[in-house]
């Protein structure tokens, strides 16, 4: 078995024990690896009825065949486990250089089951894994925990660990990797606290071994000279600014969320642009294990009342935080983010939850006793303290642990959450940006721009051009760029370097290099056809968890604003999203019936029953 | 592989072609027989949304591995497909002859799929099968075809087939064997004849081989030993006076349906019961294959307008001509029974359908005009010529083709139609026998008294007592039944005869005389636990096919009259069927959510996903 490494570790939190387990070729090539090996075991581990912090709940980790080669951007792991937040089944992934450090430990993924009696943390230091007590590491920042465990390990040990939202049970508590990367989404740190492990560190020293390193080679060869020329010497626009570059494209096209998506442009855009990060506060970028580009960025404030060094924030953190929270102040917004790093929390749904804090406040739903004092838009120092008291689950905090839509829900509004599936969206507004609003309705997870970032097409024209007002063409382009992006995230890739290579002239979207390296790398011997299958067999799989949770095409929705208002500025001003007539060519698409279920014949055909 | 014969007949009945399949031995054990390997069959092969009358649709005829052994009452096989009535997949059996005959011929299974370009039968002669044509036999009767086929193939060839009704596609055709035994509901004779097949015919030479033939023979010496015994030296009763002499308890509990379910006694039921049919029109009893009860009756009719030969009728054909029509003239009942098995109609839904029509004209819902004169509960000749209108689609005959649903539906009242899932009721008002109604609704097939009849409990007492007007006990009663039914089914077996015997000492329902046969017959060593788990297997396979065929618990369901309208009239006067109470709890008895879906720990722990 070449590219996969053959061996899946399973934790028995509950009696403190670790096995070794053999992955099965057959399900490793089904499922491709990530992703998919994560649904398959829930699927068949799991109930998905159960309650997401009990001990029945079990989290895996697991890394693609992909993870840890020289693949650009081969970096990526990925999370699951039924999410506290959605009820439904979710993958965090995240890349940094934990996933590789897994892989030279030889293991393609970790499935943690029960509950400890007393907080652990999970060693992994070549061939030996063992229980270590994590006692002296709760209440510790995943900063402090990081540096911690690398003390007390050897030189070179990577950690995964939650901070003390995770261990407080934040419903979108992260799981933060090599200090400042972030399993971020659908409360995966909740799980990973309910079961009192703390972290996960590992040290390994084998070589991955490719099917045929030649090929292999010689294919990344040319995936770098192309992506190289395609520089053209320059740099790379999100090593130059981060992501966050990408506020002048959502403002530009009026989809930069802003006030909890009362509108779509905000004024102060260029405040908190990345151009500004980079001129302001950049220290150098970082880059991922194996990675060309370089996205990430070390930053450091010296302003008064935000000092801090970390890391970010990225485009979502600056949308949610900033423009969506109305704060111009990036200090203030870079500070929010890294108290979200500190404490292990999303930073997407932690922004986009005290922005709705703030419409229901401006509107006297929410009763300023409760909040402390009053709460507008704008206020950046509100910002902080209730990132901080939310990671406390201080006073208010302990409702704003909860997220938008319980927090809105509370206050009996709960149509002024901006979620799908009761996660925060990402910071695409849907009304000026059709297949996004499909994308984050009709996601497993609830809204991301992860599962199938329709933005890349409809905004940044990559890798080709769609109106993003236009709503008749988005259905296929949504479906087609789930299943692929599933491919990505089930190989060990990360998006954005993959999401250029994934057209062919014809306009199809397949994903013929990842296929190539794939190959490679494992001698799976994959067709495209087949390849793609695979993608939609892991994304039906999640429907099936979806489904078996209790959600139902019910919760492929957006709140009434998306549908009912149109948006009242910008370049998208009138448009809403037309999320139910989408939906209907979709489910046809998907080979679901009327009701958003998988047909009989469907599933038959994936392989799933 | 003993007990199964391990063969599969594949019937393409587009190319004309047939061939030889090894049943798996795996598969053999897991789904028992019968109506076990019909639904893994239909479940794998079948789009559960296709059209029932299309090619796409598949019809299985399978027998159990007790079908054809010297078994009491191993007579039986099983028609299965989905049905052109119900919507869902149905499974409707039949005794006679003519199952152990194709046993004989070492057939387990035939698998029908396609359509013939031209009427068509299967024949099969020892180890050859083939199709020939059946143009000079379309537009016959079931007795003609049944004649015209033995005439013209070897001595002691037995034949299925359909009649006129099933070549015309109405809606509750039944297929026909050895004359006048019914594979009755859900219309699987018209699936018969919209893939243009008039018949099948078998002549076996071949022994059953069985694992322990000595275990088995002593085995079924006890039962027999045990059922003389029971009889002391008189006759069964339904041996006596056949299955009709059920009108006594079904009167006595008012659960007798009568005038469409708007009354649960009926003033004439002397008229109609077993005891005036043997006094009447009895020529003799008959028995199935192996039976030691004998329950058929061959009966004529000398009655001027009513004459004719045949079989029946049984209970259910007397209460659903006789009293749910108001009719008390048991010729004409007989007569239209006749007429149903000639023309291949299920006699249940022909009268109750009738019934409905008659209420409809009684409320000035039906136009006169519409059948050509007016319309009555009591009509006799009305009844006969209803049913020959039926089978010749002539007429208002076309809409009553279509079942009780479809014809209420029609002009307006689709309460008024007895039914569930569209199938309509036997011959058991739920208000007054309360497991009955769940029985109904949740019957996967529609209303069946064949699919776990819990009147065998509440009117007769056998194997045990529970009073028919409380509900609270039958939630579990109906979840256990169904599933030990579901054993009897696909194990080839008549419930008459196994009913008494699937109580244990503590009151658990448990089937342990059927396991210690197949076990003697199969060697598969089941355990008891193992074989009501098969049960269950196959109940929820079967709620599988339902659900991906588009029906949900909306369709779990009663018509109003049956939980909004209290009896009026006898010991269950003021009663209404208590179906959502009782719902609720056997849901959650099923392993099934809140919508009527198995869980997808319920279906893992069944081996279905």
């Amino acid at each position: 078995m070449n590219g996969w490494m053959g061996k899946i570790l399973r934790v028995d939190l509950t009696r403190g024990e670790v096995r070794d387990e053999a992955l099965e070729a057959r399900i490793a090539k089904d499922y491709i690896g990530g992703r998919g090996l994560g649904i398959e075991t829930l699927l068949r581990e799991v109930d998905p009825k159960c309650d997401p912090l009990s001990p029945e709940n079990k989290l895996v980790m697991a890394n693609g065949p992909l993870t840890g080669t020289k693949a650009p951007t081969g970096a990526r792991y990925m999370v699951m486990t039924k999410s506290p937040l959605t009820g439904s089944v979710t993958c965090s992934n995240s890349g940094g250089y934990f996933p590789a450090e897994l892989k030279k430990a030889g293991v393609d993924m970790i499935v943690f089951e029960g509950r400890a009696s007393e907080p652990v943390y999970l060693y992994i230091e070549g061939e030996r894994a063992e229980l270590r007590s994590a006692a002296h590491l709760w209440g510790r920042t995943t900063h402090e925990t990081d540096a911690a465990i690398r003390r007390e390990t050897v030189r070179g040990t990577r950690v995964a660990c939650i901070g003390p939202a995770g261990e407080r049970g934040v419903l979108f508590a992260s799981i933060m990797n090599d200090r400042d990367r972030a399993a971020g989404r659908s409360g995966v740190g909740a799980v990973m606290g309910a079961k009192n492990l703390k972290a996960v560190a590992v040290r390994g020293d084998k070589e991955v071994v490719l099917h045929d390193a030649r090929a292999f080679a010689e294919i990344v060869r040319k995936i770098i000279k192309r992506f190289r020329d395609s520089l053209k010497g320059g740099k790379h626009p999100l090593n130059l600014h981060g992501t966050a570059v990408t506020v002048m494209a959502t403002q530009n096209f009026g989809v930069f969320p802003t006030r909890n998506f009362q509108q779509g442009t905000f004024d102060a855009w260029e405040e908190i642009h990345g151009e500004s990060l980079t001129r302001k506060f950049l220290v150098r970028p970082k880059a991922c294990f194996n990675c060309p580009i370089g996205c990430g960025r070390v930053t450091k404030v010296d302003e008064p009342g935000f000092q801090g060094t970390g890391e970010g924030p990225e485009y979502e953190t600056v949308y949610a935080m900033g423009s969506n929270c109305g704060v111009s102040n990036l200090a203030a917004v870079t500070k929010a983010n890294y108290i979200c790093n500190e404490m292990g929390m999303d930073t997407i749904s932690m922004g986009a939850t005290i922005a709705c804090a703030m419409e229901l406040a401006e509107r006297g739903f929410l009763p300023e006793a409760d909040v402390g004092g009053p709460l507008r838009f704008g206020d950046a120092r509100a910002l902080v303290e209730l990132t901080l008291k939310t990671a406390s689950r201080e006073g208010f905090g302990d409702l704003l642990a909860r997220g938008s839509y319980r927090l809105a829900e509370h206050y009996g509004h709960p149509e002024l959450a901006m979620v799908s599936k009761k996660q925060e969206f990402a910071g695409y507004d849907p009304r000026g940006a059709q297949g996004m609003g499909l994308a984050y309705a009709t996601s497993p997870v609830g809204a991301s721009h992860m599962r199938g970032d329709s933005a890349y097409i409809e905004l940044l024209g990559v890798p080709m051009v769609l109106d993003p007002l236009s709503w008749e063409d988005k259905s296929e382009l949504v479906k087609d760029w789930q299943d692929v992006f599933t491919v990505i995230d089930a190989a060990g890739l990360c998006v954005f370097f993959s999401v250029r290579n994934l057209v062919t002239p014809t306009r199809d979207i397949r994903p013929q290099g990842i296929m190539e390296l794939l190959n490679a790398a494992t001698g799976a011997d994959y067709g495209l056809d087949e390849l793609v299958r695979a993608g939609e067999r892991i994304f039906n799989a999640e429907r099936l968890f979806m489904i078996h949770a209790g959600l139902s095409c019910k919760d492929d929705s957006l709140p009434p604003r998306m549908t009912g208002e149109p948006l009242p500025d910008g370049p998208a001003r009138g448009s809403v999203c037309r999320l139910p007539e989408m939906l209907r060519s979709y489910y046809q698409l998907r080979g679901w019936d009327e009701n958003g279920i998988p047909t009989w014949t469907k599933l038959r055909e994936l392989g799933l029953v």
